[in-house]
């Protein structure tokens, strides 16, 4: 696999290297690579420093590939085009259809902002100035794309906002420049396991145990919001394919109760899905999750159609009020238990006229434990008008962790009740 | 500035360079590095290629701290070691010490898993194999963490997990290697202005207007979380300090209707803090935003002590059901509309029993608009005993920005009304 083209991402922004904000950029250009067939090398992140972004640009430019996002903007911190034209050793010339464009929409930015165009004419002039033979790939804001044809390949330049960039990406593979390094590469197929309530190292002794990646194959364990992944990149021939095949069969059996999904598909849309299908409605119940359960229910375009609402009783009377769990099974067991849980359930559906609801009760810390109840544990409930499901668990955790897990872990819940109630449960 | 020393950070990870995760150490090391008054960089990310890696090392030690991050694992795609030792030109040997360490931990686990000791003994004595003179920082894990003294400086080598780097950390601040670049370093003053309700170009606008910065301080301006943050770096010694004052004493007058903290406490603190102070209790009525209001004040530890919790009435149906929204008011105004937004955060004060409610309803897309009520507008009501107050917006924007903006609304309308409800409406 070592023939593939390299890929180098370079990413400016002196609020990303200064950790001010996470960058969006490199991991979604690294991926886009890996999917074209090409080897992500690196992505460095450097700031406005214009010695750090300069040998940076010097170095990606030995790659075949070397994306740059950032440093477009009008103001003299923006060097980006700059210091590419230098380190490819080609000069700068104005372009200038680009800069009517820009000008256009900067001359309506002025007014609306009341202020005379001429503050904007040298922004707008920069802006349009590209090295010498490069490509246009048009505006997204008033920052041009563009691809310049390389020793090595190509380098594509790319705005920072990760909308803009992702928006003109596409345009860049269509050039010429990007064509010619694509014709090198060879694209993987790419297959995806997803599995849930299994380890990760479980996974990678399943793995072993199936003779292990090779022969064309490569596979990563990867866990991703307390799922786990496996990525199986498939080199083009039909040995690899083959060897493929009886990987995944293999995977496949052996961890067959913990498959879930060959795509990557959200696990709210598959609730969602399984909730439509069934011509069911499905409501919330929360207490320690705190509307968490309900935000990545709603977060699905669409999600009105089953999802009628929930509550989130984080209080006791509320739990009474709102869910009518009896005060009688609070006092008794306590409002972290697999009553009350299975109560806010029944009391979701019934309060809330769902068919199917899912409850969450838990203590997320990190206050509030004691030595019988601890931080971490958390309970919960799915019923549906067929079945009904328990679960807990208790993780030493931070209260994020402890929340994100049992949000996870209450969709699953939903899931596997909706989807598997012929099921025993496990 | 530029005589700072430089710190370079190269993190590792075949699954953060392909864009399968994304990496949080960059981000905390760079900051941690300005805080400390060193120059971040550049933040190098690298899969396991060991040329790749060893090229990234390379020229992370011409810097004066370079940072490694991942690599320290078991097997032999874990390469940071070796490959560190080798671009430092020291030898690899076994520390003993830290292998018997290691040892009784891989024991345990071994014990725990069935698997023979003599599977994990080849990881055990990897992973005790440290660069010839370097200080051992202890586990974190399995991974030790280590400092390395360099020509320029040192390295510090912290195992990947986000949360064993971050426990290791402040031992290799303490190290004479890093103690002896630190000395070298200016720490700044950091302060940091935090507005709400004001564009990013209008608070440029204003800092340019105050004189900009230099003289020994250093502003950036960056939106996060639909906040404006402006940092202001304060190089030590009075002049700068003075400069600091003016220029931030000039912001605070012009962007005073803005200007809501001057420290990273995050919105949903405040509320709550808020409600605490004056005894009030809190609750929520969310329709578009599905739960993530409650989700963001229920993320803070105690907020069980103001928040009762929450109804997310997706359905027109639970609207009237649990939150007493006339039915007539539905009809004559539309689920999204003022008029409902108010009735929301009147009924769940009243449903819910508590002194302060806010309440959202709009429309997320991507369907669902009209020409009147098009995708991205939003309405919001917060109602205290003393004080109501309504917003709305309207933005073009995806679903998950729409939503996202209207939950950061809610909480900055809740912190304006409890805060401030002596000013008139803005």
């Amino acid at each position: 696999m070592t023939a593939r083209p390299r890929a180098f991402v370079v990413v400016t922004g002196s609020e990303l290297v200064r950790g001010d904000r996470t960058d969006l950029n490199g991991p979604f250009l690294a991926r886009q690579a890996l999917e074209l067939g090409l080897e992500p090398a690196r992505v460095s992140v450097v700031g406005d420093s214009p010695e750090e972004l300069e040998a940076a640009l010097l170095e990606g430019l030995q790659a075949d590939l070397c994306v740059v996002s950032g440093g477009l903007g009008p103001t003299h911190d923006d060097r980006t085009v700059e210091l590419l034209a230098r380190a490819a050793g080609v000069a700068l010339r104005v372009d200038p259809e680009l800069e009517e464009e820009i000008g256009g929409i900067s001359r309506g930015f002025a007014e609306r902002m009341r202020r005379p165009y001429a503050d904007f004419q040298p922004g707008v002039t920069k802006q349009a100035t590209l090295p010498e033979g490069a490509m246009s790939l048009g505006l997204a804001g008033t920052a041009p794309g563009f691809v310049l044809a390389t020793a090595r390949g190509a380098a594509v330049v790319l705005p920072g906002p990760p909308a803009e960039l992702r928006r003109l990406w596409p345009r860049a593979l269509e050039t010429e420049a990007v064509q010619r390094v694509l014709e090198r590469a060879r694209p993987p197929e790419v297959r995806v396991l997803r599995l849930y309530g299994v380890s990760e190292s479980a996974v990678a002794r399943a793995l072993a145990d199936a003779g292990g990646d090779g022969d064309g194959v490569e596979a990563t364990i990867c866990a991703r919001d307390f799922e786990i992944h496996v990525d199986l990149l498939i080199d083009q021939g039909g040995q690899a394919r083959t060897r493929a095949d009886e990987l995944e069969a293999a995977l496949a059996e052996w961890l067959a109760p913990y498959l879930f999904a060959r795509d990557e598909q959200p696990v709210e849309e598959l609730v969602l899905e399984a909730c439509r299908s069934r011509g069911w409605t499905l409501a919330t119940a929360e207490s320690s999750t705190g509307g968490m359960v309900a935000a990545r229910l709603t977060s699905v375009p669409g999600s009105s159609e089953s999802f009628v609402g929930g509550v989130v009783a984080y209080s006791n009377e509320l739990k009474e009020r709102q869910l009518g769990v009896p005060a009688k099974l609070l006092a008794e067991h306590g409002a972290v238990s697999a009553e009350v849980a299975a109560a806010m359930a029944r009391g979701a559906r019934s309060r809330l006229g769902a068919d199917v609801a899912v409850s969450v009760t838990g203590i997320a810390g990190p206050g509030g434990g004691t030595p019988r109840k601890p931080v971490g544990l958390v309970y919960l409930h799915a019923e549906t008008p067929e079945a009904g499901r328990a679960r807990d668990f208790s993780i030493p955790g931070d209260r994020d962790t402890v929340r994100r897990r049992a949000t996870v872990m209450a969709l699953h819940l939903l899931r596997d009740v909706l989807t598997q109630s012929r099921h025993e449960d496990a």
